[in-house]
């Protein structure tokens, strides 16, 4: 009954919304052929870039050629362009952060589930070559069992755009890029965080956050630290990571980094007492030399297939979603609690939505 | 009264107190005249050394030519020994952490005050050349107000020694290096801790922690983060602190590092999104061209004399401790609030002695 390209009409035609037209113009499975947008300027882009403009959001969902759409507005309006989409018996892609609260996005699912159709939200990152590089090294304990991961995503331009700085609008980088880093980890870790505690930074006079740090305690012993800045004039590393045997670090987006393990097959060398600041430290003391083995990053896991392919499939009934609406709405539940314990300074428990709805 | 070198006898003959003779014979104010060790190898290391050898420690607390006690023992005895010592008319130079436990401190400050002598604990690392960098930074605002610091020291030899590992006699990093870290910070900050949170490690299965994580709230609106690892075969920098302007960074001991801020006579340019993965970002590119300065580290700060030249000048009562026993108290507190944290899981409030014993 479908065919092998499906139709896609992209909602909010700005700098998302124009990634995502790139993208599946080198995709298989599906095709962009009109975008929606409120703004005059966006809709002279589209035609530009030769696509159908539709005038108004009604003649995209009364369009019976067009089968998914593709939400790529600012969070706030997202819960009611997909319900609406969803009612018109379209299926739905949409942008992170799916929704302003897990009410919302419960909603959402609900007009999926009642209209049968596909809505899945676009947490491009699982893609991430720096976090499917880590992901191997936690699936197959290269550097042993992980028990630390720090995952940190730090820049210097402030919060840059404009609906970004509106808490109204889901604007504040928890929500932007937390929401990001947080699903990686909970993709990843097939554990139940026991505990979390986290504080924003409000440094830049927005009225919302311009970074937050929060650590997280997983159940299999796993700490996380996830931390996102944007007032880092110099950046620490986008990972680091301590396994049983070693650590390894991913510098930046370029995958500059490398393994350093213990070297047991090496003689077991005391390390020389050094002088450190005006003190005197062995514990400190650099490892002696051939106790420790320097490696390159292994090479990336490798996930099933695209997001647009997987969601293509899924729509075809011949795959699992990759990202699925049950991990989702635990991130977002997850993303509640880092605010709640940012609020209130305290370390939360008994929260996480882990196992429910698998 | 007193002469101008006053007498040491070292108690504990280790690595520590092998350490402070090599560096008081480079010092005008104090002179080393003996040694009392319970080990008959370092009675021999301290003859051998030219130092007399005492057989008991009655026989140091004995001997009227003896001023200064200094301990350098496994943490579990400096409290017996100090305060023999004071009841016996000397003064006591302590290392650290200076006691087990607040109890056990307050009691060996009785004993100083009820003898009139002069007790000072060895916090030596506030002379620490990379710490009195901060510090220049801290109190002349060379990148804008700091809000943030983070100290780290990472080594990969597990917990080194013997006693160390042991409860006990004090072992475990939180006590070992989290003293001097936290010392450091609450002697550079002037204003109170209102909350922690902590976690300690037990990675490498001693009964004592191998590694901690605190985070302190203070109520002048800086967050720290004081980490200590043994587990770590790739070191994060030793200091990485953000303030208003900019963002500095000490990479290790050798005090390389360097200072980048805002550049405020540049022209503003919006800096280009970056393909950073697989995702768009604007908000974590790097900074346009020119938009930032990259700066070498200032010079550190000076205390105003060394640490036994100002302990002589106590004796003498000439100068005011620079490390004075209410603010080793305080750490002691803050260190007791630390083990409470990681233990119940939870920030801990309204603890801090800021302000108390001045």
């Amino acid at each position: 009954m479908s065919s092998n390209i499906h139709s896609v009409v992209i909602v909010g035609f700005g700098g998302m919304g124009k990634y995502h037209a790139e993208l599946i113009k080198e995709n298989n499975s599906l095709e962009v052929v009109g975008t929606y947008d409120v703004l005059e300027a966006r809709r002279t882009d589209s035609a530009k870039a030769g696509y159908k403009v539709y005038e108004s959001y009604e003649e995209v969902l009364a369009d019976p050629a067009v089968e998914i759409v593709l939400i790529a507005t600012p969070n706030d309006v997202h819960k009611e362009i997909a319900v609406r989409a969803l009612q018109a018996g379209k299926h739905v892609i949409c942008e992170k952060p799916v929704a302003m609260s897990k009410e919302e996005l419960q909603e959402m699912l609900a007009a999926a589930d009642a209209a049968g159709r596909v809505f899945m939200v676009h947490q491009n990152r699982r893609w991430d070559e720096d976090f499917l590089t880590i992901k191997k090294m936690y699936d197959q304990e290269i550097i042993g069992s992980l028990f630390q991961i720090e995952s940190r995503v730090h820049g210097a331009n402030g919060i840059p755009g404009d609906w970004r700085h509106v808490k109204a609008q889901g604007g504040g980088m928890l929500l932007d890029w937390g929401v990001h880093l947080l699903d990686q980890l909970l993709f990843m870790i097939d554990s139940k965080v026991t505990s979390v505690s986290s504080s924003l930074s409000f440094i830049l006079g927005n009225d919302v956050d311009d970074g937050f740090e929060a650590i997280l305690q997983f159940e299999n012993g796993i700490k996380a630290i996830v931390e996102v800045g944007t007032t880092n004039f110099i950046t620490l590393p986008r990972w680091y990571v301590k396994g049983i045997e070693g650590t390894g670090i991913i510098e930046d987006w370029s995958l500059t980094g490398r393994l350093v393990t213990r070297n047991n097959e090496g003689q077991k060398i005391e390390p020389k007492p050094i002088r450190a600041g005006v003190g005197l430290t062995k514990t400190m003391a650099p490892p002696s030399e051939g106790a420790t083995i320097t490696e390159a990053l292994p090479q990336p896991a490798a996930l099933s297939s695209s997001f647009y392919d997987n969601f293509a499939a899924v729509i075809e009934g011949t795959a699992e979603p990759i990202v699925k609406n049950s991990e989702v709405l635990r991130v977002q539940n997850l993303i509640e609690a880092i605010f709640e314990s940012a609020e209130k300074n305290q370390v939360l428990k008994d929260f996480d939505m882990y196992g429910e709805g698998k």
